[in-house]
């Protein structure tokens, strides 16, 4: 899922998401309840409406963002206090009051509030912290069964384990909520600055007790490699501002490495971002342009490694569909790892 | 024409402009010329393949940039030498070098180097420029007719009548211009700090010389208001950064005037820009949706809005020009007026 804060995913038009296959977009409860707010998305019919985005959309709960950009968080039984990043204004998340944010949002896909133990977090913090997610998911769920949506349509409710790099940490957690019995399951709080081998052994650890025919989603991951190893060990869904975030400072991913645009040696080569790509941007524009549009502060440039990038994760997650459903996905992994950072 | 001035129309891609209808846009030879720089566009094969720009450019000669933007400008009978505003560098622009410039650029329509004076000049300073402008046109004529293109079509030359505001020396710049035999004659000089009826009475005292079976070229306006005048006094053709430069900054213009969509007023506002709008962002946005992406500082809304007030200018001259085709344009224009304005 490309990422679309603050309902948009940067620079960007829905049309050209929904181009490349794109069919699912996050948006982030912490953002829209600030800005523009839950009465200006009520007034207009929900998210979709507002931004024109009408396929699927997935909203975080909100807690991670409290987490990671709000000032003076407390966080208590009840729920957790914050003051916003854009005007100190005071707020509180609870699990009752997400659930109401983000039917007022209108996402077809909402996640419960959680808390994130941030990276590195004693085990006996992140026990304590696994406590607080579990009963805050109960209320979650006990909150979008009684809370009604708000547009017509469905919304599923997916929860999040928690537990740090702990792994029977992460077990208890995965049970805990099993045990609630969810439409679907992410795993959070990775991806936060551990290493990769921390990173897959949680992730691996998780998928183990995580129900086959429920959606599996890794929140925040990342890299293709990444997508790789977590695909192998049994994720399904993720989501990362790498393809936009990195496309506007002039990275493009291909399938042979990451290429960074406004260096020098592009500036005389007039071929695409990668050969055989079948994106808007390989199609029309060569490298050599693309820098120009760098070097010049060209608001284009932005645009079209961006909308490179999104073509690229899109189409990389739908090869390794194809591999999975033609039972060769051992076979698609060797061959990505052979081709992978030999680009020059 | 909208502005493309370092190879692309802030913010939008060539297919975006091209469907709403413009086939022709302009793009600045001082500014490429410094960046990419000419053997790149060479190496391209123009500008038209390296922007994936099908349709017709025009280009300034440079001169207008010389004296606006560069540092330590220096004009004597051979050209004008000049400080790149970008690292400092030394350059120099002469009557010869601006057209093999602009032929290695490929714009299907290049000007001629001129001196624009700045607005207030006196009449002796206008009057020695414009035989200073004159000799350069000459000398554009020359080079244009002993240098061939380099892409394989044609490229035509337009002088640019100068003379201050005084009529005068309008009707004398006009003159010497005609007499040199141009396939099109731009106005030069004006919209810079004038009043606008000095603006309509050097626009009239000109287009009343130039021929009327080529076109007339208004450089640098302009506003609504100013384009139903220069029309009204016999110009054909504009260039204008108002669409794109005011649109980035959120001020969007409709048959009504124009609106200023950061405004609190449009926070609820879940209506389109222009009711009767067939752009993109009319039939996909409301002023509400575009507010907040201003306020979240996201990119899309200087998209939105940009393409809105091209698509708006386009549809506004192509109004113009079907009224004067079915002998009512005065009747237009006074419903322009009754209509303008009357936004609240």
């Amino acid at each position: 899922m490309p990422i679309g804060t603050q309902g948009t995913v940067k620079g960007l038009t829905p049309e050209e998401i929904s181009n490349v296959g794109v069919r699912m977009i996050l948006g982030n409860t912490y953002h829209l309840y600030l800005r523009p707010g839950l009465e200006i998305l009520k007034q207009a019919g929900g998210l979709h409406k507002f931004a024109n985005w009408p396929f699927a959309m997935l909203t975080d709960s909100g807690g991670y963002q409290v987490f990671s950009l709000a000032a003076l968080r407390k966080i208590h039984a009840e729920g957790v206090r914050f003051q916003s990043h854009i005007d100190g204004s005071y707020h509180e998340f609870t699990p009752e009051n997400v659930i109401e944010k983000q039917r007022a949002i209108g996402a077809d896909v909402m996640m419960v509030l959680d808390e994130c133990p941030p990276y590195p977090s004693s085990e006996t913090y992140c026990a304590e912290s696994n406590q607080l997610t579990a009963a805050w998911a109960k209320r979650c769920k006990n909150a979008w069964t009684s809370q009604p949506p708000l547009y017509g349509y469905d919304q599923a409710l997916f929860a999040i384990v928690q537990g740090g790099v702990y792994p029977h940490l992460r077990q208890l957690s995965a049970r805990q909520l099993i045990e609630l019995d969810f439409p679907g399951y992410a795993i959070g709080g990775l991806a936060v600055g551990e290493p990769a081998d921390l990173l897959y052994e949680m992730t691996g650890v998780t998928t183990e007790l995580l129900p086959v025919e429920k959606p599996r989603y890794l929140m925040g991951v990342g890299k293709p490699e990444n997508l790789v190893e977590a695909v192998r060990l049994g994720v399904d869904m993720f989501d990362c501002v790498i393809p936009t975030r990195n496309g506007r400072k002039g990275q493009a991913f291909t399938r042979t490495g990451t290429l960074n645009l406004r260096n020098a040696k592009f500036k005389e080569l007039f071929e695409p971002i990668e050969q055989d790509c079948q994106c808007y941007t390989c199609q029309n524009y060569s490298c050599a342009y693309i820098r120009h549009l760098f070097q010049a502060g060209e608001l284009l440039g932005m645009r079209l490694v961006s909308l490179h990038n999104i073509y690229f994760f899109h189409t990389f997650m739908a090869d390794m569909r194809k591999a999975i459903l033609s039972d060769n996905f051992e076979g698609w992994r060797k061959v990505f790892y052979a081709d992978y950072n030999t680009a020059q």
